[in-house]
């Protein structure tokens, strides 16, 4: 029961069209792109394929708004020499979000069309397919999902839920805040990749099915594998940390990363991506902060100098100050951080974690005295961090490890790691932590391993606090937390 | 009990050091590779850190090498001006894989050192220091474990049987052989992105965690999750697909795949890296399958032409015949290719799918004919394929979809896919699948969808069968099979 209807002939001026394989064989027909349609185009019979964002019939007119990603054009059928009644008929029936083409001159405007990207030209349609129909009722309106909040509200015009749009994300992703987002996260991954690859680091695949939780199995998925049951990884850390020891010397690598654990706030998902970095080196651990954070400072630049129109998108619906950064980014000690918080009144152990609040107090302050949004705290206590983090050698209560934080909220943790067996083992013990599901880990040191650390980026968050978000959901395409596991 | 020893003074010449966070402080001191030693630095004091690859002690003196990677000179521990007796012990007693940080004196040699990859040039050792020492029994040996199947046998001389190498990979990573398969992984990503990125593919980032299993719920690994359970993603399919639907015209990813599948076979593994492409084509499905074989002839190209080392270093352990490829690609349809079986003698039906067997001895009788390593099969029977493949509209016995084969082995399955609600409930009922299992797959296209296209690529196999090797597991890092889980 599959509909083969013909291809469009040459005679037919508007048609839905049912021939769902589409192999309408019309090599000669060159599509335009929205965004190429210019002046310079004037008086060109042109064709095109996009959505119908908007339609509105107007007596013997119908006027569409034709849609390519963030690009549109406004589009006229109107009774003439080129179209019937019944195709403006046809025309104001189609429904929004369909797919058409149309072959249609293209025509200079007096007056600048304020409403779409494309000004200086509108489009006259002499014929119209439609390629793919919308249902007519759609779950929610490109317009309302785009909307700042608060703007519109006394004409009593909606903005869209996060819920709603994350359950018809497929529509969602259609609008020109979606499109920015992920076009810039892509830029983010591209810009992190050949950033390191120019320093030398190699690409690794670390495996996501592990047998034991490296870190004493809490917060971790578990897998039904074969008769037995396996774990989803937390992170990649204990591959990359064999890829060092087995001479790759620099490697990173690009992947999910799972974490079970029943938190619901902005930032918190149970898998995300994960941008980890680990690297031997010569004398020191700064080594490794120093080759991070200019990986960092390359995105960011990167960001600021190819991404304007994304940003410039995205802070239409969510106004946010420009991303401040220092070259050479700013690091300042642990106890330099309590300094400032106590200062500003915060009571707090020098052995103290620091709280959510306290991160984020910590990132004004920073911003006030130093001006810019992301800097690096370095030499954590000791007592805070996970067993296998490097203590200082000259003062054991604190450690060779640093977070890194964007607008005040963390968005990598990372350490010098212990390379060598027996300090390994002695950290385990005294974390009380099981050495026998510790042994593999433990046993990649024992036929020399060179000294090394790194640390592991998350991308939403660092996609959220670059363009100033509120939600890592906006920043995932299809976010998984402890209550969403759809679409 | 963490021992901080001082940092080695310019007194001492040789040590085990202590001081586990390396923090030396030595900011003078450049660190030259080991490829940079060439006779160009003859004469010169230079300081290095290696592994002590192996170790050979001769009366007054001690010969070492020492290795980075895939590059290796020869060092030597003399009795006289710039050593004492105990050095030389000290030196000898070094296990093999240490690490070890020296000074010495660049040397031009008369006789080439056929044995090391730097040839015209020895270092005369002034000090040494273990900066990690290994343990002294390793669990293989390196140059066992790059010697060719066959060599050596006569003399008695071991090969390293792949679950030895696989359960100790930390060291078996360290062989030239592996060092080079996976800097070839690292370049295909890169290429297959790279190749992409300038076709105006945007990377997106997909879930792997799944609330159900999108084509039936066979071969796929269960999760539990929080208070009910989920799945992990058999391939990115439906999100690939949903990124079309939301506009983005053309997607790529690279992530891991999971296949719950008891195949104990030589290509086979129930984690992969899969390389994903989906694209929106304008008239004709085969703009797809011209976009992926050019991405491939692009890789195949960037191997020839950047990764001759590698090529070359694995195959004097694996000898295979250099890839061919041609342009544009072959692309033969069903028909054709089961037409040159039945003149070889295979007996099957128009319909039947193709056993391995019979794929293996296509890939060869198309290799004799056509001379190339890589082709496409077009238009296979409706029947084999799943159900969201596209019908061919000429004849519904076939359909629009496609395999890929390298050296005669699969290493791509694609189609193009069904972009119509209706045709897809259809083609699902009649495939007795569940409905309401697949809803909100269907539901992504109902809201406008354009005629798209795509495939998956597995990243271990197309590295196996371009270097000619014959196991998966040879070509991921960490492979994970029915049987193995670690490390």
């Amino acid at each position: 029961s599959i509909s083969f209807s013909r291809p469009p002939s040459e005679k037919k001026s508007f048609e839905v069209i049912k021939c769902l394989c589409v192999c309408l064989c019309e090599p000669d027909r060159e599509l335009v792109r929205v965004q190429d349609l210019t002046p310079e185009k004037a008086d060109q019979l042109i064709w095109l394929r996009a959505r119908v964002h908007t339609s509105r019939a107007k007596g013997k007119q119908c006027f569409l708004v034709l849609r390519q990603q963030q690009f549109n054009v406004q589009a006229l059928v109107a009774v003439g020499d080129c179209a019937s009644k019944q195709m403006v008929k046809f025309a104001a029936n189609i429904t929004k979000e369909s797919i058409v083409d149309v072959e249609a001159s293209v025509r200079k405007v007096e007056q600048k069309i304020e409403s779409c990207s494309q000004q200086d030209v509108e489009l006259h349609i002499e014929r119209i397919f439609v390629i793919s129909q919308a249902e007519p009722r759609l779950p929610l309106q490109l317009e309302d999902a785009v909307r700042p909040d608060g703007e519109g509200e006394e004409e009593g015009r909606a903005t869209v839920n996060q819920d709603t749009k994350l359950d018809n994300r497929v529509i969602d992703l259609r609008t020109t805040t979606s499109q920015a987002i992920f076009r810039l996260q892509s830029g983010v991954c591209q810009l992190f990749r050949d950033t390191l690859t120019h320093k030398g680091f190699v690409e690794i695949q670390t495996p996501k099915i592990i047998s034991a939780a490296s870190e004493g199995g809490a917060n971790v998925f578990t897998v039904s594998y074969f008769k037995t049951s396996a774990y989803l990884a937390q992170s990649p850390q204990l591959y990359k940390q064999m890829c060092i020891c087995a001479d790759f010397d620099k490697v990173f690598c690009v992947g999910p990363v799972f974490r079970a654990e029943d938190s619901n706030t902005h930032r918190h998902l149970t898998e995300f991506v994960g941008l980890d970095i680990e690297m031997a080196f010569n004398y020191h651990y700064h080594e490794v902060i120093d080759s991070i954070t200019d990986t960092m400072v390359q995105i960011f630049k990167g960001l600021r100098d190819n991404f304007q129109t994304e940003i410039q998108t995205v802070n239409k619906q969510f106004p946010s100050e420009p991303f401040k950064f220092l070259e050479p980014t700013l690091r300042l000690e642990y106890t330099e951080g309590v300094a400032m918080l106590r200062e500003a009144g915060v009571e707090m152990g020098d052995e103290d974690d620091l709280s959510t609040p306290n991160e984020k107090l910590l990132g004004r302050l920073v911003k006030e005295k130093y001006d810019t949004d992301f800097y690096v705290l370095d030499k954590y206590p000791l007592a805070v961090r996970p067993f296998y983090t490097m203590p200082d050698p000259n003062n054991a209560k604190y450690s060779n490890s640093y977070d890194m934080f964007m607008r005040g909220e963390e968005i990598l943790s990372g350490a010098q790691r212990i390379h060598d067996a027996q300090l390994l083992t002695e950290r385990a013990t005294h974390h009380q932590i099981d050495l026998e599901k510790i042994k593999s880990y433990v046993d990649s040191f024992r036929f020399g391993a060179p000294p090394h650390g790194g640390g592991g980026i998350g991308l939403e968050r660092v996609c959220m606090l670059y363009l100033g978000l509120h939600n890592v959901r906006q920043t995932s395409m299809f976010p998984r937390d402890p209550k969403r596991l759809t679409p």
